[in-house]
């Protein structure tokens, strides 16, 4: 039975995961590992792990895991390689690790590039949860309630590990789906990395605008949901677009192709086609409104 | 002093500007025309109006009308000159009538075609108010309240009907603006129309992938608030687009060059040109949020 986690990283997803972990009683300690003696003091303060420690003391937590205990790296994907590098001679034997990173392949490669190949004892993972907030202030134990989490193991994943860490996301209230790695990045692509895309785009564009003050101005409750997430943190998401490229940009001529397909109908002022277009735009969208009303 | 209040159409903006008037109590009398004797009865039921009739009664209902009562057109863009048509031969002297469309220069080019030139006792309007919700079901008459109204009166329009419509709309909470129209609609364009445009796009766009059913499982709360304006009316947006297109493809230039820029950083995986592009977007739209917070 696992008696320690240890949380590298107090972003949202680690501060929430670590404080979900921490009130199900299942360990004896959880860790919270922070870059900054002051994020540690957050940690304390907000409750959100037993114990805060900064990343020079990475080592000596380390050393005391034993079987079964687990490492959730909750980093910019852009890290994951050096902190795997760190781990690489300090993890005993048992220990399981897991990660939480929005793209998958890479993270995978980041792990072959630093062991050789895909360490049995890892399992790649990602929690489908988040919001435009970031740190550890925003801490929402309940982030993960009822909401997916997809582990992507690889053949050469230990069963035992993937089992472990499907428990444990479980545990803290998510659904489990295993899925495979390059699948994962082709759907988050379309699903969640192209609409950020397109919303940091959309601001960009409005914000070089003359008008920029009476646009922002007149903006009404449709224009402030579409582009919430152009809130969200710019470097977490400079990683996240530069780790999945490959499937974002194939997403991304998917999605021009059919705005062309609209713009044309605009332009030609054809309202058949666009009537045909918005119709079948609606009607998808008010299946995924039932389909999440139900889940 | 205004005694009647006649709404035409008692959609979402028909039938909450209705109910919002009724609970001012400055009206003797709140119509709503409807196109059928079973909205009459919901708007009824729903206590939206003191009177609800069909179109064939509307000859009867403008008849009774005098000095300074207000007639609402609120009904798609796309049929504004048949309204406008029908009300020409039957509008008494001293009446003011009013629109709701969201693009203002097709409006009065409507009302141009039929009186010739704008007629002085026509106030062009825009409530900066809506939901992906429609039909008389989803009335609320708070709707107004401490939201925007766009008047864009013409040198043609009578200062007294513009004043009379500007309290009108001050009356049931809203902060009224004076606007040129052309610059109404670009502005609408950038901030309204052109969203609508990219979430039915990428709805269609991805409705249309092999993996439909699986992106859609794994949409998390970004993907929902970017896409719930995809659930708007198809045809109510159909008619927007077409009635504002010179604007709108003018915004969709901007915007797709400003994409286009962000697409090419993450072609050549240029970190520091998605980090300025994502940065700046997120600033602008951080100062939106910090805007509309306090307004």
């Amino acid at each position: 039975m696992s008696q320690n986690l240890v949380v590298i990283g107090t972003g949202l997803i680690g501060s929430s995961l670590a404080k979900a972990a921490k009130a199900t009683g299942a360990f004896d300690t959880v860790w919270a590992i922070n870059r900054s003696a002051e994020t540690c003091e957050q940690v304390k303060a907000l409750g959100v792990a037993d114990q805060a420690v900064t990343y020079e003391q990475l080592p000596q937590v380390i050393d005391q895991l034993g079987e079964d205990d687990i490492v959730v790296v909750a980093v910019p994907v852009s890290i994951y390689e050096s902190i795997f590098f760190q781990l690489k001679p300090l993890l005993p034997e048992g220990v399981v690790l897991t990660d939480v990173g929005s793209s998958k392949v890479s993270v995978v490669e980041a792990a072959k590039s630093v062991w050789g190949a895909s360490p049995a004892f890892f399992v790649p993972g990602h929690p489908i949860a988040g919001s435009e907030k970031k740190s550890v202030t925003a801490v929402n134990p309940d982030l993960f309630k009822s909401r997916r989490c997809i582990l992507t193991p690889l053949p050469e994943t230990g069963l035992n590990a993937t089992s472990l860490i499907s428990s444990f996301w479980e545990s803290i209230g998510a659904n489990v789906d295993i899925m495979d790695m390059t699948h994962h990045d082709e759907v988050l692509a379309a699903t969640s990395h192209l609409p950020h895309v397109l919303a940091y785009a959309l601001v960009d564009a409005l914000c070089t605008l003359d008008q920029k003050t009476e646009v922002f101005r007149y903006a009404a409750g449709g224009f402030r949901d579409f582009t919430r997430i152009a809130e969200s943190d710019p470097l977490m998401w400079r990683d996240i677009l530069l780790s999945n490229r490959k499937a974002i940009l194939k997403q991304l001529d998917n999605f021009e192709s059919h705005l062309s397909e609209l713009r044309a109908a605009i332009e030609n002022s054809d309202a058949e086609c666009i009537s045909s277009i918005l119709e079948r735009a609606q009607s998808a969208r008010k299946l995924f409104s039932e389909t999440q009303e139900k889940s």
